[in-house]
Formats: structure tokens, sequence, C-alpha cells
């Protein structure tokens, strides 16, 4: 089931303000079972961390895998008319296709690990406002980006992957972020599909004017998204936000979701404890994003595709890490010496 | 089909100096898809790179992943009378039986990855001798322990995760590393499955110890394998070699099989191309281990269990690759734009 439509940016503040907390007990019951398995304790690592998050944000132990959902949101961006990417905003339309006829990199890897895939695209022909002249979208537009996001999860998903496809929206990434943590355009604006050298500058240059112009009307996550972000961020907000309340741990895939989430972040002290870093992507301002919200990627691969291939290469290691802590035998179940036995 | 059995330790430098290089067609063939698909070029990162190297070293394009296969060798180590190991020698083949039943983390993962798990015990109540005293091995048991890896690799597999299981075997590495790449025992030493404090400062006497003892005898890589190794390591070393001659390539586990590899690697240039390393592991000279080796690890999750465990967390990456690079559309299948069209 999915959750009741928000009917405003103030709807939206109050859900953030009043996100459940971890589940104890499901956290209590995984921290319980992890040591007795055959292994020295500790020597899963970061696996052992993911069995117990997975049964803590799905308030359930043990945790499921079962149904692991991908979906990728699409948004159109005024603000390209500023020739800040490297391929035309058709490319966005084109992709989502590509999606539907199952030839994109998402397509392959959602097989690969046996994910659902759904695809949003989001108002393709009506692009968000260049928010370098104006806020990228209107309360209204804002609230209805975010309720696609917000009503695509369902409580019988284990797990979601967040990611996205939109021409010019790691311009819309770069400026959230300088607009969250301060800085300049320059800290935050990377190549996205391929600019470089001038284009670069002038993206950074364009990424520094917006934050400037919309300093005083940002005056909380959310309305940094409303005014520099773009439908498919404020939809990725709407998913990551409802995924909390309906039990469905978040992989963030790279620096434009992340982007999205960080808004959540500032609005509410640990709003996104249930969301996973899946990689860190090669786009410069990524990793620095991450730093400041505190999330260690579990992949440093170099990629920076979007479309969620970051989160969802890292499903693999999910799996793993469920496999091993639902799977394994007990040191009193294989008859095997525990180190203090 | 596999390998004629080796007689000598000459006859395995022999194979080693004389190892196939890349295949040039097949790695051509990999390069020229690549930029076609539907993806800012590059943007895939690693994954790209790893689809080449597979059909490089498979030695044909497309790359295939079929069948994947991980190898576990146990082997049991006199140097554990120095009290270098928190968990007693009888753990060896009780894990082994934890692999037989199921039971263990490394029967979960191959589940999960989809890959066929072999476990090869070497003479589990025959330990090799200790080797602070003599050395492990003699000729006849290196040669022997050498050919059940060289053995057990077939030209029908298309990938080999390469891993092992022997109380006292970060112990054996540590020294293989120590001889190999110089330094002290202090720089090679880990806690392996547990120990620290003055344990820890005792393990690395040890190995500083033996490395002098041997020093004059370990000639090149193989006697240094067959000085401070083991009977699971000198297996790893034949799978290792047996691999790039059946057109296999190899994910090497953690520190214990890289130390295993690496005396390949002194023998002759270019002798691990067809190696990756699945992680990096916890254990601290691994990553030194890697950097000496110029292997830059798919994963870094703190993870220091063994059995090929790591390993077996990467073939999710590769399976990645692999799937982006044979499935997916090119930018004129799809009817999406290039950049630069």
């Amino acid at each position: 089931m999915s959750l009741p439509i928000l009917d405003s940016i103030n709807d939206i503040r109050g859900v953030i303000e009043n996100l459940p907390g971890p589940d104890a007990s499901a956290e209590a019951a995984a921290n319980e079972r992890e040591p007795q398995l055959t292994k020295p304790a500790g020597s899963l690592g970061r696996l052992e961390q993911i069995a117990t998050w997975l049964a803590t944000w799905q308030r359930s132990h043990p945790p499921a895998l079962g149904t692991v959902a991908v979906h990728v949101f699409a948004g159109n961006h005024g603000v390209t008319k500023q020739g800040v990417s490297a391929f035309p905003s058709e490319v966005t339309a084109q992709m989502v296709g590509n999606f539907q006829a199952g030839g994109a990199a998402i397509n392959q890897l959602c097989k690969a690990q046996g994910a659902a895939l759904q695809v949003f695209p989001l108002e393709l022909d009506n692009p968000t406002a260049d928010f370098s002249e104006s806020p990228a979208m209107n309360e209204g537009e804002f609230v209805t980006a975010f309720n696609v996001g917000w009503n695509s999860v369902h409580s019988n998903m284990d797990l979601l992957c967040v990611g996205e496809m939109g021409i010019g929206n790691t311009t819309a990434a770069a400026a959230i972020a300088h607009a969250l943590f301060g800085g300049t355009g320059e800290d935050w604006a990377g190549p996205g599909t391929g600019v470089s050298g001038e284009a670069l500058s002038h993206k950074a240059s364009v990424i520094s004017a917006a934050v400037e112009t919309h300093q005083g009307a940002m005056t909380d996550g959310l309305e940094i998204l409303r005014h520099v972000g773009g439908r498919e961020l404020a939809a990725m907000a709407g998913a990551i936000v409802a995924a909390r309340i309906q039990g469905v741990p978040v992989v963030l895939d790279g620096y434009v979701a992340t982007a999205a989430a960080g808004p959540i972040a500032v609005c509410a002290e640990g709003a996104l404890d249930h969301c996973i870093a899946g990689h860190v992507s090669k786009e410069p301002g990524h990793r620095r994003l991450l730093e400041k919200l505190g999330l260690d990627p579990l992949l440093d691969l170099d990629m920076r595709l979007g479309e969620a291939s970051g989160a969802a290469v890292a499903i693999g290691i999910i799996r793993a890490a469920h496999a091993c802590h639902t799977g394994m035998a007990t040191f009193a179940e294989a008859g095997v010496a525990d180190k203090d036995a």
C-alpha cells in the first residue's frame, strides 16, 4: 500500500519532522545473532553492519530481500538554457525510451541483480523554470513532483534503490549542495555527462549566481530543493521519506540522488539513517557531499552514469550481507570451536 | 579439461616464465563495443575496464559468465606451535566440515552470486613443518600441493575465485610478503582471526625471524612460497597459473590469496595481469601488498574472513560489468543522440 498524497510543502515538513526512529527490537535481534555465526567476530566487516541496518529499518528480524525495487525518476531542467550540459535535453526522453525498451545500463543491472525497475518520467515536455532566473518550481509543482516519489513506495518492498535521469541535473545537484553546505560553485560543480575547461567554469558560475539569487528565500532544505532542484529530485526526496515510513531501507545512487536526500537530512536529525550510499561517483562534488552527510559509500568504482546504476551494483553487496546473516550456521549448529569457547 | 601434472619446481618455473600474453583481438573487440553503448563515454568507470579484462583473459569476445567457480584450499601450519593464532588448528578441519555442510559464509555467498563452490582440503592431518625452524615444505610436498590447484582449473570455467582456510596462514602470508618486499615483520603482521597486543608483537617477531632464517635459501618467488608458505598457498598459486593458461580470469580473495599470488608476480612480469583483487581486507598488510603488486581492489568493506568471501562478493561487480557490456543497446539501436553526433 502506498501513502496518502500530501497537500502542501508544510505537510511534507511535518512528515519529515515526525519520522519513525529505528526499530530497537529488530536491531537487537540482528546484533544477537551476528556473533553466533561461524566466523571470527566482526570478520565480515561492513556486511555485518548492513545486515543489522536492513533489519532495523525493515523493522523486522530476520531481514528479507525478496522484493528489491529500483526507481528511476526523470525530469527536464530549464537551466540547460545556460549551456551547462554536454548533451541536449531531448536525451532525457530518449533515455526514458531506452529504459522502457530495456537497452540501458540500469536494465542490465536490474536483471543481473534480480531487481524490479520502474521508471517515472515527470512532465518531460515541461521543463522546470531556469533557476538561474526564477525558482525551479512553484509550491504546487514541487508538491506534485514530491508526491510522485512518495506514492511510488509500497510497504511490501524490502529494499529501494533511488536514481534519476535528467540532462542538466548535476547542475541542480551542485546548487543544492552549495546552498546546503556553503563553499563556492567551483567546489560543487563537476563534468556531469562531460563538460570541461571553460564550459565547466561557466557551469560553476551559473551555480554560484543561482544560489546567490535565491539565498534569502531558501529558508530550509525543502525550499532549497524547490528553488534550485528539479522534479526528479523532489520525487526522489518523496520516495526516500516514504520509504522510512513504509519500513523500506533505501540505497542512494550518485551525486544527484544524494543531493535530493541532503535537504531531508538538514530538516531533521537522523532522517537519512535508513539510507545507505550505494557508491561514490567520479563527480567530484559527490564525495564531499557524502562526507557532509556522514554517509560512507559501499562502492568506489569511478562510475558517473546516474540512472540508479551505482545503487544497483550495490544491491549485490546487500544481498551478500543478507545471505550471510540469514543463512550461516552458528558455532553450535556446525560444531566449530569458538575462539572464546 | 585440466592440465597435465607438473613434476618439479623447475617445471613450475618454466611454465610461469612462458605464460601466454593478453588476447589482443578479444581486447580490441571489447574496446570497440564499449563507446557505442548508450551512456556517456567512460561513465561506467571500472565496470568498463572489467568487461575488457574479462574478454582479454577469456581470450574471446563477447565475454561469458555462465560458469563461475569458487575454489577454497585448506591447509594446516606447523608454525601454529609458536602461538601465532587465536583459534586452534582443529578449526581448519571443522570449518572444512562447515563448508561441506553448507553452513559457512562462503556457502551463502556462492548461492547468492550463482557460483559453484569446491573445497580442497590438503592433508589437514599433516601440517607443514614449523617454518620458524625449517622450510614449510620440501620440494615434493610443494609440487604436490601446487598440482592440486593447477589441476583444479578447467577451460570451461568463465571466472575463478581463489580463497583459503587455514589456521595460522596469515603468518605465512606476512612472511611471504616480508620476504618478497622487505620491511619488517611488524609491517606485514596483522591480527588475523584476532590476535592483538603482545601476541601480535610475538607473531611479528616469529615472522621476522623466519624470514631471516631462510633468507639465503629463498632464491626466487617459488622458493619463498615453499619455505614460508603452506600447502593451501602453493595450491592457490597453482590454480592462478593454470587459470592463465586455461583462459580463466581470476578474482583473488584477501591477504593470504594475494600472498600466494605475489611469488608468481616476481617470477615473470605481467604474470598476474589475468587477476583482479576482489577486495582489500582489514588485515593491514593486505593493502600494502596490493600496492606493491599494482593491484587495485574492487571492494573495501573491512572484511577479514578469508575462505574466498571477499572475492565472492566481488563476483556481483563482475556480473554487473558483464551484463552492461553484453546487454546494453548501442546509440544507433536505441535512437539516442550521442554527444558527438
